[in-house]
């Protein structure tokens, strides 16, 4: 009832009120279809050949993998730029427009978790958006899924490159990050190689965490074009047990308001580790 | 010394010992630099137009906020579409190409933190893919610095749709994330406000928001069109004194290895807050 007299509060009664608890229930995807459409002149919201009206086609993925492995260093363009161009900008080599008009740099500001800022990672950020430019939200979110929980999962980097390709050779201590967030990523991999995050060694790591993530974007997208993606993967242990089945998804209390956003493994934030202790006060 | 036996241990000694001090120093950037030219065919990353050569022009503040709004409600496209959109096809409705062309529904990977993820906010995504698309880093990334500086810093939503626009109308409760996350973000607005993460409620804030972004957005691209966009806001405390000038910066003990990626304000996850307990114990 609380609920209620906060949307009286915010004189939101009348039209909202017949229609919140189904909106409430079946979340953003109904609540964007009941919403009005939105003003504007015509042609607005229309895109040169429709929506998601760009096709992949066939690429090799032995020259995918090089080709963002070399992306990631190109300039410094980065993990984000590395794998988009390894799948569009082949495409565009081999198969010129729409794919070789992409504004290709752009893809530069996924670098380290959004330009320096530790976010999510920009390997992940490149391989989503290239499946977005290609599939539509029904189709996309299970391989979205699929990308980020493997990245979660998977001991990164594996990607080895070829002799005289890269200013650190040989092989590199490799570690599971538990998290699609570069800042914890990268934290995980420098404490387990004892590398600093502003070392060679470090970025070296991450051009090779590119080619294994457009590696893996390629896949889902072969697997797409062969016939139909199949997800193999599944939520981890917690986010199942705290956010789908849970108090913070079905089990949802109203009273609580505890629904949340998000598919990541609640592990390194949300488990009282030392890492997140007070670090003002002493942590060593 | 203990880096230098791993570095032998990984047979990078020879080519790489000489310049690894000032690599390690410099950071990403002379990293990059220093890295050999990536092999492949002549046009290899080689892009339509030149890198970074699309120019903003001039577009009407007013109407770029509502169509931000308008765009996160259309076909459930989310934030990134919508900010991306307010600002670039605001340019392709009044100049045409390159603008026009560029595949926007592509951005709805943005939704929700990427893809539902709940990592980096898909509206900030929006604004940094925007500013990527005219802008290099030498310029670009004091922008997104203050773009995401901002959004950590500000109570938000701050845009009010015009009555009739939109599903809930009226004023919505504001917060302060102190976080770029849509996890965090989404979290502290539905513990202020006691609306569920998937209420419309919710939804409304978000488009709000993106509203909001593409007005900061184009505030920065509009400063740096007029002469030179200047930067306001300043690192969090923390993140100064940790990050920039602390053990995590300049004053890394090599022995450490514990600089880090990320510009994020540190205090939601580093605090030893209720937040980032042990939540499989019990947290009420």
């Amino acid at each position: 009832m609380a609920n209620f007299t906060r949307r009286e509060m915010f004189g939101l009664m009348g039209g909202i009120a017949g229609g919140c608890a189904v909106t409430a229930l079946a979340g953003p995807a109904l609540a964007a279809d009941a919403a009005k459409a939105p003003a504007g002149p015509e042609g607005r919201f229309v895109q040169t050949g429709g929506d998601f009206s760009w096709k992949p086609k066939p690429i090799d993925a032995g020259t995918c993998v090089d080709v963002a492995h070399a992306g990631f260093w190109h300039k410094g363009y980065g993990c984000g730029y590395g794998v988009l161009y390894s799948i569009v900008g082949l495409m565009g080599e081999k198969y010129g427009a729409p794919y070789k008009d992409f504004p290709f740099s752009m893809m530069e500001f996924g670098k380290s978790g959004i330009s320096e800022w530790g976010g999510t990672c920009g390997a992940l950020l490149g391989g989503a958006a290239t499946l977005a430019l290609f599939y539509p939200r029904a189709k996309r979110d299970a391989m979205i899924f699929e990308l980020f929980r493997w990245y979660e999962t998977t001991a990164l980097p594996i990607y080895a490159p070829k002799p005289g390709t890269t200013k650190v050779e040989g092989p590199l201590p490799s570690s599971v990050s538990d998290s699609i967030l570069c800042h914890v990523s990268v934290g995980k991999w420098c404490a387990a190689s004892k590398f600093d995050a502003r070392s060679t060694e470090r970025s070296e790591r991450c051009a090779r965490i590119t080619a294994d993530v457009a590696k893996k974007t390629l896949e889902i997208i072969q697997a797409e074009m062969a016939g139909a993606f199949k997800p193999v993967l599944q939520k981890s242990e917690v986010a199942e047990k705290c956010t789908a089945k849970g108090c913070h998804g079905e089990n949802l209390k109203e009273w609580k308001h505890s629904g949340l956003k998000g598919k990541m493994d609640c592990t390194p934030c949300h488990t009282g580790s030392n890492a997140v202790q007070d670090k003002r006060q002493d942590h060593f």
